[in-house]
């Protein structure tokens, strides 16, 4: 507890600006506990938000950050179950509890969803205090660095969960940032035989080493090749994670009578699809939002028993004052898959 | 068996062209029955074939029709289980048996299914013949012509099946047709509440006189609607069967989380679609083409058991002679549900 003189803070202050500052740890009120943060990820609605897209959610200035690891350095009264020093992660939902979605048991997409990190504080910061009910338990054996990437490898889960993939099942994934390739492998473990579609060489490579099998789309026709592939059946399942309307077609177009298309990405603006398609083959598309606790406690358990691989898609760590940096090298595209902000308090780390 | 001197036939000849003309029976192969037509239904796709668009498919000169019914007047060799007399109705579908979609079970959507009536010729004669394989029981408390609806019907049973209605949802129709009556009537039968959105008044009238709840989409709000009817949620499942960009837009916003919505009807054209919507309420979308048997089946008894009154949507029968302004009424749009066409030999009929 002594970081608390000394912790700061990287706030987004608005569209493409962040600034390194001291922060005040907050005290854990009753049910809360305050978490020194280990890593926080960056993920791509955090360049949304540093695009000044998401001002209205944010309300800059403020702290954003949701995929972290760290340890409980504070109890708040009445939280039990916990003790300082427990290495944790956080699933950075608060639910209303009385919508119709929380009623109809979907409190992950409550109408008033408080996404934690983007609706209110975030975990880019030395001291993060978070209600103790979000709060999800790493084994000793997954490291820091990798726990980081529970978040985003909850998100593939659920997104399988979702196409409810089934073993010997042919699937096609479109897009391979780290949530396209954490899908793959996540398919991968679920007994599908998987095809990955990115167009960034780097990205293809990375995965290619984790032994997927990867599609260039502009050095390749997805469409034949998953025709051959299939024995002209089309894929099964087809999840669109790239954000592209050309992503969107991919998957449309290469699925099977009957495929399911889960759709992952966030498309803010309408996109022309193929409806025909949907009735010609009777397609179905699965909109696929975060996640719940299951699929938290599965991915944390995915990790800790090797199943899923995440340390091959960490491409960098930056300290929390070189945060600015980390933006900017995920905003040049090539090169990078995930980026890590270190968020010890302790300057000059060795890294992982 | 006197009519095989005297049939005539209804040939969809090239665009906005319908050629009244004498023709031969076709005396039935091994396997095959010939039907003496009762009446064939208008449908929309045989709207469409009349405005050219589908001349690839329909290679005209052909016959066309599909929703029909009669009674069997001759069986080709080997025919089983059947007699000349009976009152039959058709489901149209030949498949190849060998594609990957009739492998996997669903010969419906065959990769390369014949559509009698479409890709082959149809019921809009005195005189067809069809695989045996393709006839459907008619229970003698059926009229014939009433039984001409059992194909639309058994759409509207596999698209609320598509669906997965429950008893107790809530229901939206986005296209009030008889297509879309249809649906709502039978999810009504599967204990659903519904609301039927519908521009034309006619349509909406007829609807309201078989005791449904309908909306009209240029003098009331129907978002607004249907967020008060179901206390905020939204509806479990929306249907579009309107074929307009407005009726997608429509049924996706009526939709609560976790909503499915149904697509029954053809977009020729890919549609501008609201993806973040189907992202942020974990959305589905379904598509639904044709029937399996199994629909036909259901479709028959529920008409046989006055689950289903199909009787009231029909709006004109018009003599074979007359077909071609028979398909002028439903052109015009207004005032008219579904059409059919007296298939029967005898001229001067006194309709049903």
């Amino acid at each position: 507890m002594t970081a608390a003189a000394t912790t700061r803070q990287v706030a987004y202050t608005g569209a493409g600006s962040l600034r390194i500052e001291a922060s005040a740890p907050v005290p854990p009120a009753a049910g809360q506990v305050r978490i020194d943060v280990a890593y926080t990820g960056i993920c791509g609605t955090d360049l949304h938000i540093f695009h000044g897209t998401m001002d209205g959610r944010v309300n800059p200035p403020g702290v954003i950050g949701h995929e972290m690891s760290g340890r409980i350095a504070e109890l708040g009264q009445g939280v039990e179950g916990w003790e300082v020093g427990d290495a944790v992660t956080v699933m950075p939902l608060a639910r209303c509890g009385e919508c119709p979605a929380c009623r109809a048991g979907h409190s992950h997409i409550c109408h008033r969803l408080n996404f934690i990190g983007i609706d209110s504080t975030g975990s880019m910061q030395n001291s993060w205090t978070v209600p103790a009910e979000t709060l999800v338990r790493l084994p000793s054996r997954v490291p820091l660095d990798h726990a980081a990437l529970v978040e985003p490898t909850a998100v593939a889960v659920h997104d399988v969960r979702r196409g409810d993939v089934q073993p010997g099942e042919k699937v096609v994934v479109v897009g391979g940032g780290p949530v396209g390739v954490l899908i793959a492998l996540v398919a991968r473990h679920s007994g599908a035989e998987v095809r990955l579609v990115e167009l960034d060489p780097f990205r293809r490579e990375v995965a290619e080493k984790l032994g997927l099998t990867t599609l260039d789309p502009r050095g390749q026709d997805v469409t034949a090749e998953v025709e051959a592939w299939t024995g002209g059946a089309g894929a099964a399942v087809a999840f669109e994670v790239s954000g592209a309307a050309a992503g969107v077609a991919t998957a449309v177009d290469v699925l099977a009578v009957r495929g399911r298309l889960v759709l992952v990405a966030i498309h803010s603006a309408p996109r022309e699809v193929n409806l025909h398609r949907f009735f010609w083959r009777e397609l179905t598309l699965i909109g696929a939002r975060l996640y719940e606790r299951d699929d938290f406690e599965t991915a944390v358990r995915l990790i800790a028993d090797g199943d899923i691989t995440v340390g091959a898609l960490i491409s960098r760590i930056s300290p929390l004052e070189q945060a600015g940096e980390a933006f900017a090298a995920l905003e040049s595209g090539g090169g990078v898959m995930k980026v890590l902000v270190d968020c010890r308090s302790t300057e000059g780390t060795d890294a992982r």
